[in-house]
């Protein structure tokens, strides 16, 4: 039996993860509007055998303040037709898109990722997000947004109705027989007919049953209801710890929640963020670190842990601790890991944005590319991680370091793939192309008749 | 001064606007799902010259029983990701993409268009629909579709809201100094703050302002209130006509509308399709269009009848003539047109569908590149038309045709370019870039101070 192989996806952003990457001198000038920066990006990342390239999302400007005017969130490609754009000029890579379940129609959802899965040949992936601010929920006819409970209530519901669209044409429905004139098999399209607490929508779909059967689901909910939504539906989570023993338990409760909806620990693929700052010697590495964080702005620090904590720190003391504050109807995790890091460690307002600006909650590992292979091998064995998703601080620079200078070091301990294994993102990560739902009913029938 | 040109835009469909045109041995064998399919088109587009691609789209699959399982209609890309893939593979020609207000949210559609139009370097545009089925409605939450002029009251406001989008950024609002750490100027965001009859949206858009300042608008409806909306907003309105002197009242009718909204006659182009079968010789071509008419089954040109008209005419007699029917709530332009086709030709249902089964109501034009272009040289010249929409029977070989027969003798008589004169869309349209209209707000606050 072949060792087991780490997945890696390729996290890309304008500038970088950094908060101030865009001022940095090797970052391009107006990364937001450049379509043949994330070219490069996607290419280099498909050099270096990555699975997927995957990009965030938010349906909202994060403000328009001063603060924010220092900030490089404001402009950005909308992530599903960047994707499609670069499923043009790529051949093997992976193209996972967050798209919200809160702000977009099922249908024009499912059709959309079902037509990028055919675009690229059976190498999409959906994120899966619910959407968490005020300011989104006011972009779309509404006050304020609906209650976190509710949102993955619909999520759930969400998911049953996507995929029984993507089931809508059996695989073989579409004949195509010129001769005849028979262009599809009526006995092989299904309409979904759904009528739910939440969504009714009777399809057909309008696209053919996706190169994936289903596109690979991802989601990065850690709350409660997050990981109960994960653990019945996703296939790769991406999540954002610190110390290794936080992973490993999440790591271990995300695979036995899924042994209770019937699922086997290798149906679902964990890989945390990290953050590498990479270097010939552990000094050069230190030193690019501090090259970087010399460039955030107090004011940038500081709104960037509210938005974290999902409350509003300005005014109270930098140097002082991090204030109790109520629990909000943002980003639960995310606002738990923040209290967690400044507790443990006993940071001030101040050190904690300093702390956590550069990945934003997710892991720094710095060092050569030995030391960074022995961190994300550490957590590999260790059942805290399936892969990695890999967060360069200024990009195209620490994408194009890590596939130069780590890739290879991965592959020469047997950690990591040397050539794509399958045509779809699915065969790359190991994962099954689902039956059609009508099929298997089908078979059942023949079967129990 | 320079002679007019004529415009052009490339209406593509799967296998080509011929009703049986996935059946004919030159069609590819999967259009639906083939990119490189539609990557050979828009590149014959883009040699040919053309102003622009563009695709129709619909949100439901029309029928799925033994008549609809006879036609191509069923299986197709998502416009917007195709568009999206296309513009990395070209480099001048326009993409217009038809989507619906009726069912998909403003936020998201301003959003999709100007990150389409920054990711081809300012050749999106957009087709406005809203919509007129029932199997659409029922794909989204609804029992039933909003009445007719409702959903064009629902379109005006929509306008109004994806421009305030779009000018939530002025132009020079990024300015992006790596030196002082300002990414944009906080005095040029602007916020949409819109609360309307339908719809309330806060703003801004998380994209900069589109290089077309907003994305060519298209529209194709031609009912009143069709017209209406298309004078007050439309820049390109595609349209289908038979006869010269019906297009030219169009044409006069929507010029006269649009200058009560103080707009220029230059400033809306009116594009009817043409539907072209080209030959060597006149017998040549209409051989060639017999043999394409051979291929469509009965049961399909009826089916396709009944679609136009907006009623199911399976209980009528087929050589009988076209019953008076009640008004539906559907396409009301092209059921008109249907009833002028059968009562000045005295067509039989059998008749009126066989006349309009390949070209869906446009106009065919038959015959070699001389006469072709003599009948858009017609049309042109005597106020019917700014351009022309070529609708392929049979694709690629229906676009390529025209691309080697038609546009050089197009070129000869000096009615269409022989090099793009712009960047974007817009340019090579002869349209002006709108103006923010917060900076014209300003630019009259200070003229009046």
């Amino acid at each position: 039996m072949s060792q087991r192989k780490l997945r890696l996806g390729a996290f890309l952003m304008q500038y970088g993860h950094h908060v101030a990457a865009w001022r940095h001198p090797d970052a391009p000038a107006d990364a937001g509007q450049d379509f043949a920066h994330y070219r490069r990006l996607a290419q280099t990342a498909e050099r270096g055998l990555f699975d997927a390239i995957f990009f965030a999302d938010g349906l909202a400007v994060r403000g328009e303040n001063e603060v924010a005017a220092r900030t490089a969130h404001a402009d950005h490609f909308e992530p599903i037709t960047l994707l499609s754009a670069l499923s043009a000029v790529t051949e093997r890579i992976g193209l996972i898109a967050t798209v919200s379940t809160t702000y977009n129609e099922p249908f024009n959802l499912a059709r959309k990722f079902a037509s990028l899965d055919h675009l690229s040949g059976g190498r999409a992936g959906w994120n899966l997000v619910t959407s968490a601010s005020e300011a989104e929920a006011q972009n779309f006819n509404l006050d304020a947004q609906l209650p976190h409970a509710l949102r993955y209530q619909r999520a759930r519901e969400y998911v049953e109705v996507v995929r029984k669209l993507w089931d809508s044409w059996e695989d073989d429905a579409f004949v195509r027989d010129k001769a005849s004139g028979q262009y599809f098999d009526p006995a092989k399209v299904h309409v979904a007919q759904h009528r739910g607490s939440h969504f009714q929508v009777r399809g057909p779909l309008n696209v053919a049953r996706p190169p994936q059967g289903y596109p690979v689901l991802v989601q990065a909910g850690a709350s409660d209801d997050g990981r109960e939504l994960a653990a019945a539906t996703a296939e790769v989570i991406f999540t954002a710890w610190q110390e290794r023993d936080d992973a490993q338990a999440f790591y271990q409760d995300i695979k036995t929640r899924a042994a209770a909806y019937g699922r086997r620990a290798e149906e679902i693929l964990i890989m945390p963020g990290v953050f590498p700052v990479i270097g010939r010697t552990e000094e050069e590495a230190a030193e690019k670190y501090a090259a970087i964080q010399a460039l955030i702005h107090p004011s940038v620090g500081l709104g960037l842990l509210s938005g974290l904590i999902g409350a509003d720190l300005s005014g109270y003391d930098i140097d002082g601790p991090l204030p109790e504050l109520p629990e909000t109807n943002g980003n639960k995790s995310r606002q738990a890991l923040m209290y967690d890091i400044a507790r443990r460690e006993k940071l001030t307002i101040r050190q904690l944005y300093e702390r956590v600006a550069g990945a934003r909650g997710h892991r720094t590992i710095l060092g050569t590319p030995t030391s960074i292979a022995d961190q994300l091998e550490d957590w590999f064995v260790h059942g805290a991680a399936d892969g990695f998703n890999i967060m360069g601080p200024v990009l195209p620079g620490g994408l194009e370091e890590f596939v130069t200078l780590v890739i290879p070091e991965l592959q020469r301990r047997g950690l990591f793939r040397t050539e794509y294994e399958g045509r779809t993102l699915r065969e790359n990560l190991g994962l099954a192309r689902p039956a059609n739902q009508h099929l298997a009913a089908r078979q059942h029938d023949l079967q129990t008749a």
